[in-house]
């Protein structure tokens, strides 16, 4: 399962010492081809992590053999000797993987890294890490480099999609810092369909963008975010672009939902609708300042119908409303019709983990939607201690 | 103090009934003159509370005789009956004034509502307070009526600067959803200078723009924010612009720091300032950002010098800076150089309840200070049940 799932893929997790609970910290992805296609996305953010630097650069030429991640260290705000411990990890992926096979350069391998900022990782335990790893690898090692990965989830998330004859599988790891510009998410898809660079990322741009950027659990924007797809051509099939884009998206999708499900400290997982909006830029901008009113999120977790809320969130933007004319569902009952009162609040189911907000800014015919998360108590508790 | 320590005003606060638990809740300020000139500012929702749109309106001649204020509910999001009803109070208001002396008509009084959105307030009781209220009027008054408009607020807020012969007075409430373009805030300032209307505007202008909208508590913008100022004229003194400007401001500063200082569940006041910025706006916008990140007012909530998130949060604004010339400072202690690891971060010490972020741009000579608070446990205890 997982990156393992397609044909063409070896990939191992183990334990390098980098975490000091001893908890697995390390994982190896690398493709056996035919193909060494290659595509990523990355943080929007300015203050990007070495990782996000060394790794948009070898995509240069669209071609990857290999991802290491590790858990334990973001190398983030870790100035130069930061970027030399990822070229570092990245020559001794090429050095020990050169030993088992043919020749492959640091070029052709990504770095991710997820942890605290701030802290440089410790490299006489990584370095080691990577040859352990690397003797590990398996075609069935696809789980354990998805268990490697975590840093606060409390389950590894992988997901497949098979089509005929091809597969796109991934995992993704990611709790916090879920926002736009994608989150704390390191995601690797791998897919044994036979697509060049370019179809890659025309799939994995048009699969994020509705998916990964709309998730936004707490508002805050990593500088680490990664995403990465790689084909090895193994299947020999070449799907339709758009069949290929569909099932990249029923991926990131599916891993998306398990961020969200699985945030830091959170008890609900709200699924904000923007409905009737007059673009879809308009419903995005209005979904995001609703999954970030700090607010209504309390008061989700309260299990508080508080569309007051609601409507004071979608005040905040420039989108085309009047505010006369707005109408608010949670859970299916409208408990604001025209700006105003609606049905019974008492009405409004939320006992379960779900919630859906319904917005309708009766201005047009587009829509999106935006996975958020409550605030509690156990999120402020999770990441006030964080570093300590 | 408060509203009455100029002359020319008198103030009364009375219980009303429509807070349940029989606390103040009304609010009587009267200017009675010669002068009557006024100005205001108000929320930059587009979700705006029926009061708001009333006062704005009945501020477009630049007069105001009275100002009727309740806390107990916000008339948001009420509809045209909301709009009616905040029409009735005002006429109601004008009644018992005319009655007293002489003739005011309701478009010489503005209305300010706070509390729940979405609920109706309940009139039965309300129009009967105007007239206690009316009753009780006093040039003492203006602490009983800094009193009756808190909601959340665990004290009530005035301030008063006296010059040569004039005073500019004030109260505000408001104790969560702080954020720019105002507050949950009710401020109603007085002076005794003789001012008219545009010099009014002009001061209160400079005053908010660099203190109740730097004041950024937990980044949700309210429905029915209102800042009123009005000048009796009784001093007979004219003061130059610049000085009666300062003395706006001064009593809006110290006003805005009582707000943070008593914010909902905040155990910590953060005070952000940004320097060496290119652009005074890139300031503010690179500080809006800081006081807006939920993982790092976790933080600070931990007395935890998390660098790492003040940085990943100014890299997601559009303001000029170079990642690796970033420098960052908590409580004086510049943890974080050149975009990378500083001083020793045990040095930091956080014991205390105001808390400093210095962020140093290293792109100009520009500066701002936004004014936020920790996220704490007991904020979102408080903000998930309160309308329950």
């Amino acid at each position: 399962m997982s990156v393992t799932a397609a044909k063409g893929f070896t990939a191992a997790g183990i334990a390098a010492g980098i975490k000091q609970n001893g908890n697995p910290d390390l994982a190896l992805v690398v493709n056996t081809g035919p193909r060494r296609a290659a595509a990523g996305v990355f943080t929007s953010n300015r203050v990007k992590a070495a990782p996000v630097l060394w790794s948009q650069r070898v995509l240069d030429d669209g071609e990857l053999t290999a991802v290491v991640l590790n858990s334990g260290g973001a190398n983030a705000c870790t100035g130069p000797q930061g970027f030399q411990d990822t070229h570092a990890t990245a020559e001794k992926v090429a050095e020990v993987l050169s030993a088992k096979g043919p020749e492959v350069g640091a070029g052709e391998v990504a770095v991710a890294s997820t942890g605290l900022i701030g802290v440089l990782l410790p490299m006489d335990k990584l370095l080691p890490g990577v040859e352990k790893a690397a003797a590990e690898l398996s075609e069935h090692g696809g789980e354990k480099a998805a268990i490697a990965i975590k840093t606060t989830d409390t389950v590894h998330k992988t997901s497949v999609v098979t089509k005929d004859g091809w597969t796109v599988g991934g995992m993704a790891k990611g709790a916090g810092m879920l926002a736009p510009g994608l989150a704390t998410m390191l995601v690797v898809l791998t897919t044994d369909a036979d697509v060049d660079a370019k179809g890659l990322d025309s799939a994995l741009r048009g699969a994020t963008r509705v998916t990964f950027d709309r998730v936004d659990s707490d508002g805050c924007m990593s500088t680490n975010d990664t995403v990465l797809l790689l084909a090895s051509g193994t299947s020999g099939v070449s799907p339709a672009q758009d069949e290929f884009t569909e099932a990249v998206r029923a991926v990131c999708d599916d891993l998306a939902r398990q961020l969200i499900g699985d945030a830091e400290g959170a008890s609900k997982d709200i699924r904000i609708e923007v409905i009737n909006a007059a673009t879809e830029d308009d419903a995005v901008e209005v979904g995001r300042s609703i999954a970030r009113n700090n607010l209504l999120k309390c008061a989700i977790h309260g299990e508080d119908p508080n569309w007051g809320r609601v409507l004071s969130a979608i005040g905040t933007t420039s989108a085309a409303f009047d505010p006369d004319e707005l109408n608010v569902a949670i859970n299916g009952v409208w408990v604001c019709r025209n700006g105003s009162v609606g049905e019974d609040r008492e009405l409004v189911d939320m006992r379960y983990r779900e919630v859906t907000i319904t917005a309708d800014l009766a201005a047009g015919t587009e829509s999106a939607v935006i996975w958020a998360n409550d605030l509690t108590a156990d999120y402020v508790h999770e990441n006030s201690a964080y570093s300590s």
